[in-house]
């Protein structure tokens, strides 16, 4: 089937439904209503999902077919409330709690970042705190929004708060732009996260940055968290708050390739706002980033049974 | 000033707080939380505003100069709380009557349609029922979505619980499209309205529909509601809910054209999603309605004291 | 599951997969080799199933629900070679085959019009030669392009040779613009088509379009086969050979439904390239003539065992 | 030769330098340094050009070969100051007599309204004053913009001033959208204009607008200027001022199909701004419009010697 | 007020009127009729206050908070007559000295960059000669265009002419692409400027460049202007003579950054045009420029009385 | 004649029937029919001819006036049968001989990456066998694709087979993302080719890549050949087979420039499809790449007889 028609699955695997074992799941997760500026994200799993068409079998930078190594199935969208954060959130967490009864890992399509938060919970009760590795132009450790302490400026705030977070191993990366205050900085820095800002990519590129990820998160379970806005807007325009001064999509999957060997127990893909994209190249670049993770993931697996299925079920026509 | 610069009031009408008399207020409600689809209404009174930079001061259509008339005023957005339906609806109430203690009239700039029921509401306390002429491909009278009474497509079953419209004044034109069950045609009969579908402009036009409206409605105080998306996608691509088999614009500025002379009360422009428009069509198409409500609240205006501004203040460079 | 989440199906119907009984079968022809000037109809249908998640259950204009009258369901994409147009022709019949075998009816979604051929050729096989009801700006009964005899300007001519159609029974609705030569209505015409010129519609408009096209089809079994250029670019940028002077797609819709009653037996809808469409707006109207397409097929089927089920299975998540 | 390759004339005409004579000549005017609002119809000749690649030989609506009744050509661009309106105006002006030297007739392709004073000004030169055809939203005969007595609004009042007109001949159709003051349409009268404004399509379509135009001017010859702002928004979004409520494609090219026979001696296409356009929608309309002139032109053509060529001389490769 | 509604003064800073101190003053500058290809500058000041709204009050970076150290206003357009350029010229110059006379330093928003020559005739008669820092594709320092001295690829010949700069302090940064003769970057220096190409971009980055600059304009007073197109077209889009191999955006903000302490005494963001950006990436990279060039102000700003507002006065609803 | 307006030749040359002369000759190839994914590429040769408008005539990269030293032709496009691959390539290398006849270099303006295949047999007929610099996101080494062995993706697997290249003098340069199957790579160094991966810009940029390709190639004849999807997609979005991590344009320029006087046979700029690009970036860069192949020829090229026409004639009007 050439690949401008056929299954929309994401990267053509298999539906939840078609296998009994799932190492690894794809989520999407379609809800935006969060977001404070351009909504839209709430489109972004159906067009991530069409930017994967082209990922192909085979990750030569790492050296590993990552649908080989692990059985990666796509299980479709949670069901969110537009209309109540509230209940959104606790079905996103349900969903994804759902998900990890069967599931090795969980990689999130967004939606906007307000997400990340019951999909850190649900991770949380699935094994324990984490060290996040978030790359985003923005922080998202503000308190509040119009009083709304769930936005999608405020997730890891409320995941420090929570104690989703282990002790000193998160660390934000790509931070650019004017903040509210000379104070969100420190408050940034005392509920223990860490800044690479935007500019450190000037100094040394991604290896450098991957290594100065590595030295903060140690030995720790990772969950990658990736703002898509953290590129520049040329590479990115299809999101809500974009921030110039960004990374290139060279940079982010570079730094993400050099993680190889950390140990990546899930991670989130979001605030890809298709209705501001063009030619899909945010969408399909969100889609590379996703098989990074599923690489990473690949790596570290141990080499188990081969999976049941490599594509969805067809109709035999 | 040229056009493409200087003032972005409305038409580039004086903003509220530089006259004392209120005729008319154009009120911008960037609200979009009430959204079922593609959301971005929340831009739309920029964009409207934008979209009006080219209007000008004489109505030949209608043989009368809408500024000259009466005071209009711009007086600015509302503030709406983006996460709490609930919260924004009290803001835009609050907004609306606030206004109506100053201008005889209020022309909103929506945001999605769920701001119809608080500008009612707020209308009603100020001048009471009124019958509501609905321009819409959808009904807006479902009951709830996602659990959820205050959305965009509710408002008017609301507001008929509500006591807001006179009985059997009431009616929709533009509807077209599936519906959820064939109990909603019945079901919003039953509340009060009528329906003249998108097709009853292939038999007569624009001055038959306009007859059917005036009959309905006869002398009482009128409510003109504009869902941008009665019009066609190739006339109004800039919407959330698209629906083929619009009307194009000619025939909805001329159908209102044709309420010449009608106590119009009050109106409001709603669901102008800017990131899903092409070369401003649809919000031009916009600012022309609301000019076209202006021209139809002159018509009507009893000849008072002469403007205090046309213009809004500028720095004198 | 909100509209912009969840299935891919087209209008969310079960995947053929899924239910044992299929009466009317959705197939999607990504197949665009044959196109002459713009390709990328290739991308249809994808574009068009997104453009068909707002359709809702019920059809108030032919009163019919089009669901509940017939199990419809979407089997998917045919795969088509599009480096050999004759490899490609040979899989589009085989699989319109394979469907009808179990389906009453088949609706295609282009695709290039080349596709016409093949689903006439399986269609003739399964029940019959057919009249033809076909919308478009071109005759497409030209001979041959750059020496190819099946490209998407020629397949009614094969059709035609081939006896797939019915003597005297075949119409062609809003042909204009220029042609190659002043033989090409004359020899369409030796083919056995009458023609409907697109200036028609300024004369009784769709109802009277839509009596022609009864006289001339008479109780013949009808394909109904809509390029979507029949529309104007205005209502249809996302084309390939867009021709100005088109009809709105109200005009195109309400010549359809003003169909209800004759014995349709399948169609197509062709041509949406949706890199040239903005907003949705092509495939939306593309899905809503699919959409059309099902109801006057519900409209006289006979009424029979209830859908095995409405919408796809999904993960319980 | 494929359309979407090969030469760029016009509808792949010769070019002037290839033919010895010349009856119709298209000439690109790429001026719009008149422009009061979008500017950008510097690059109309190019892209009506390219707008017109897929025009065919034949027009079935007036039943003539417009190439082979006449030797058309493409004579190209003239060279017009960007910085200077009054050496341009003069640039245009000489342009256009050289080429009546050579060739009956002179279809020109804007740029912006600006230039159809020039044109006029060597028209009279060249066979008298003539009657004005003007499609328009505009009336485009204000006296002056900040000062400047020769912008895209004036032309006509220019050409009136200065007798290029015939009395009482000349009509605008499609006006529509506010004026600056009640006075203009007065003044426009006083000039000796007849307005029929876009509402009148409403009552009787194309064949009784076309049948007013007639009425108006007789047997006069006649200029046809076609502001693309005439169509609405959705039908031209690529133009700089335009204004909603406007003509469709269908209705347009129908007015001038109906003026067969009438003795056309020139026209203009004008304010095509590509910048603003979607999918070629308003620069392929624009090339529809200079074909429907060329077939206008070439039904009263005396019937002459064969063109020389038809297409453009081609490197053999 | 969410960012979405409210305020359009540049980054929701008060008007001129609304308060008796100006400190810093940005004044828009509609003007584009100097252009020699792409037009539409004339849009930028709208565009770029657009893009400021997100733009929040405290930079990181410079850690400053430029609206805190000092009142900074938003002054509105200047009037400009788009039909001659001498006269818009006089009216820029006079605008520019009309606001001199309030305001320590003036940051203009183009229009074209013609703009930058009436900007420092205001300036030299202000505060005498300046070091320019000119950032630009482009040299600028042309003679003429078609006869015309004043257009947007002349501005700095002139000024170098008229004496408005220091010798031997002023730089181009990232020059790059073809030019006319090899004799234009002789004559470039023979007037006075240092180059810095873009290729400088690849040996030391950011950081390496300023050190440069510093080198060149010493202790001199600076004035900074930025044309757009000096980013990379996939980083500016929206201008009107893209050049391939330019800057990132992070780059050229990197740049800025590291003039900290630079005596700044005005500049300009330049050759902004809208209808050739996409999801206002180009306009809100602008919007972060300006903003820049407010914090390197805001650094070397002596201490004085807080600002009296830092937002502009809304009605009370 | 300003630049938006007049000849559409690539960078204005002459076209070939204009001069007795040619060194250098460009040539279209609107060709896709070989596109695997996103098609569109047909559009390339006028698309990019477009964005070669504002190229000027003197380099000062590489200190040379591409156009003085060298007769630079525009020699059109080529005829190609869309719907027969076998016949294209056959019209594609007929061509080119045809033209090698005449002229010394080949610079092919593509089209898919199909078309490099039948140039490469005619330059080899002309001249022998070439070190291949291929600047690609894909290797183009894959076999067949639905059993077709001539497509996009395969063109110098054939030319390794059929003898086209010279041992181990050719190189992939930009190559990145999923691959088919791990044998991929060593099956490409079976074929001669080496692997200069994108990631190896991030280790001292362009200078060390060009170091790395003049060690491939020594001595030999040069052909290169670029796929425009060597850029990242932000540079190039106007593509068929988009892969995120690319080259940014001043990387690609700057790879190309540091081959200075390489002994350059020919090359080709292929896979702009301009349906996907946004403001021109794509095929204004791709023009950009023509020159600068253009400018290495004439930095080898022998000083001979003074070009005969540095533009094409054109009307004296």
């Amino acid at each position: 089937m050439p690949r401008f028609g056929g299954p929309t699955t994401f990267a053509r695997l298999p539906r939840g439904d078609e296998v009994s074992r799932w190492d690894v799941a794809i989520l999407g997760v379609p809800f935006d209503s969060g977001t404070s500026y351009r909504p839209g994200a709430r489109f972004g799993p159906a067009a991530v999902r069409m930017g994967s068409r082209l990922l192909r079998p085979y990750h030569p930078g790492l050296a590993v077919a990552p649908f080989d190594r692990q059985q990666v199935v796509d299980v479709g969208d949670v069901t969110c409330n537009p209309f109540d954060i509230t209940v959104a959130l606790e079905q996103i967490e349900a969903a994804a709690k759902s998900v990890l009864l069967k599931a090795r890992s969980l990689i999130a399509i967004g939606g906007d970042h307000t997400i990340a938060l019951p999909l850190l919970r649900a991770l949380n009760r699935h094994s324990g705190p984490v060290a996040l590795v978030h790359f985003d132009a923005h922080l998202d450790t503000w308190d509040t929004y119009f009083g709304a302490p769930f936005t999608h400026g405020t997730p890891f705030r409320r995941a420090a708060e929570e104690g989703l977070l282990l002790d000193g191993r998160s660390v934000h990366i790509g931070i650019r732009g004017p903040l509210y205050t000379e104070r969100d900085l420190p408050d940034d820095t005392r509920l223990g996260f860490d800044v690479i800002p935007a500019a450190a990519y000037d100094d040394g590129g991604c290896q450098s940055v991957a290594q100065t990820i590595r030295s903060r998160v140690g030995s720790a379970p990772v969950y990658v968290s990736v703002d898509i806005d953290v590129l520049d807007p040329a590479h990115a325009p299809g999101t809500g708050t974009p921030e110039a001064g960004g990374l290139s999509s060279r940079e982010l999957l570079g730094t993400l390739r050099a993680l190889r060997g950390l140990p990546l127990v899930g991670g989130d893909v979001v605030e890809v706002a298709p209705a501001y994209d063009h030619a899909e190249i945010t969408s399909l670049t969100a889609a590379h980033l996703v098989y990074e993770m599923l690489g990473l993931l690949a790596v570290t697996a141990s080499p188990g049974a081969s999976p049941e299925r490599l594509t969805p079920q067809t109709v035999g026509i």
